[in-house]
């Protein structure tokens, strides 16, 4: 499944006793849709506030529906915040985290000195002028194989903090400006410390050489704070291609 | 004063008893603002649930705060989905609402399947096909000095129902319709009842014969349903150009 959804009023992906989740309204549609409780994963266990609108989950199920009557049904008993855009077969063996290649973030920047009720729902706002160039110059440092250590949070679980980043930009888009950022994964975070940190670099509190020496010291302290999750949307998840059938690709 | 607010959150823009308007927190932030009770006129009453981008304010005040001291002031005790975004001394005699020479609405129409939780905020979503040519066909009708009494809510306090159209196209937008629509004045509801007409034209139920007819019958009967508040947003309002100052030339 392909999945939609707005991020404000979620506690994050991940099923969590006493707060509202993605998973948890996902579960429970999919439950009422089949007759069935059922285990979704997801590709990305996004945080709170977070924004998808190409999350990718899937699930086991010894549903008979059809892939279009699943979704409809699905979407039936979904929320208004949350929507199935895309549902299909996955081969076997298919993990919606686990088979995942690569996914593409974006992170939302606007500029300006007055608040603006209609664009602030997926993006900050900074109201002083940014120093795009500079940013852009650090942005494209990221680019490649890399220690992510200074931009993950510190109770992150992963074994090795190695990834491999393949895009890295910002894209201006008149008073807003987009980071744009893929990788083939993400330590806990790791979006958020980036942004935060080329904020940093735009509003001349680092410099570029400093984020330079940021990233070589693999310790979360040597980078910026963590941007605010409202700016954050998952736009795709990439999938290796099946060569039998041609369906793991997705997005 | 340009303004931007969220319509989600209002009963409109005037003033009511009992119900929560643009109108009534601006005028209580000036208030706050300049120490003294102030009456504010909108160039638009828009209705429930409608947003803007550039509605246009003037207040008559004896405040002494330069416009960009006003304009922080104001801002600080507005709520989050309303914001000033530009504040300038008006010239004598200058009336937003009166002295306004057209006005751009934009209706938006999402095209999807499904539901499409980051997208309808300010958009009506369409699950059919729709026939776009025929919808720009009869968008262009509009376009000149019409009676438009098909295209306004019967209890319409105008005097005349005749106005001048000076733009109405849709401008296609990957899955996104915007129905860009200016007139010297719009009747109650007009843009909304020429939105909700001209979808039933998209949808087959109209044909462009019926809508041309539509006009002529100057009847609200003629036309198709009011569409939904939540897809219309006051983008721009024009003034003539006051030859001393420049200064009525706003957006």
């Amino acid at each position: 499944m392909t999945l939609e959804y707005d991020g404000a009023g979620f506690c994050g992906w991940q099923l969590q006793a006493g707060g509202r989740t993605v998973q948890g309204v996902l579960e429970r549609a999919i439950g009422k849709a089949t007759g069935t409780a059922s285990r979704v994963a997801g590709a990305s266990r996004t945080d709170a506030g977070v924004h998808a609108v190409g999350q990718v989950a899937h699930v086991d199920t010894a549903s008979e529906l059809a892939p279009e009557q699943f979704l409809k049904a699905v979407n039936h008993w979904l929320p208004k915040d949350v929507s199935v855009l895309d549902c299909r077969e996955a081969p076997e063996g298919f993990h919606a985290r686990f088979s995942a290649t690569s996914k593409l973030y974006r992170y939302g920047i606007l500029r300006s000195a007055v608040r603006r009720p209609l664009r602030e729902a997926r993006a900050v706002r900074v109201w002083r002028a940014l120093d795009v160039d500079a940013m852009a110059e650090c942005a494209a440092l990221l680019v490649g194989e890399h220690d992510f250590s200074s931009f993950a949070s510190e109770h992150t679980e992963a074994r090795s903090n190695v990834r491999r980043v393949t895009r890295c930009e910002l894209i201006e888009d008149a008073d807003e400006l987009h980071l744009m950022i893929e990788a083939n994964g993400f330590l806990y975070n790791m979006v958020r410390i980036i942004a935060g940190t080329l904020l940093a670099v735009g509003r001349s509190r680092m410099t570029p050489a400093a984020f330079r020496q940021a990233i070589d010291r693999r310790s979360r302290r040597a980078a910026g704070p963590t941007a605010a999750a409202r700016g954050l949307t998952l736009l795709r998840v990439r999938y290796a291609e099946d060569p039998r059938s041609g369906t793991f690709l997705i997005g």
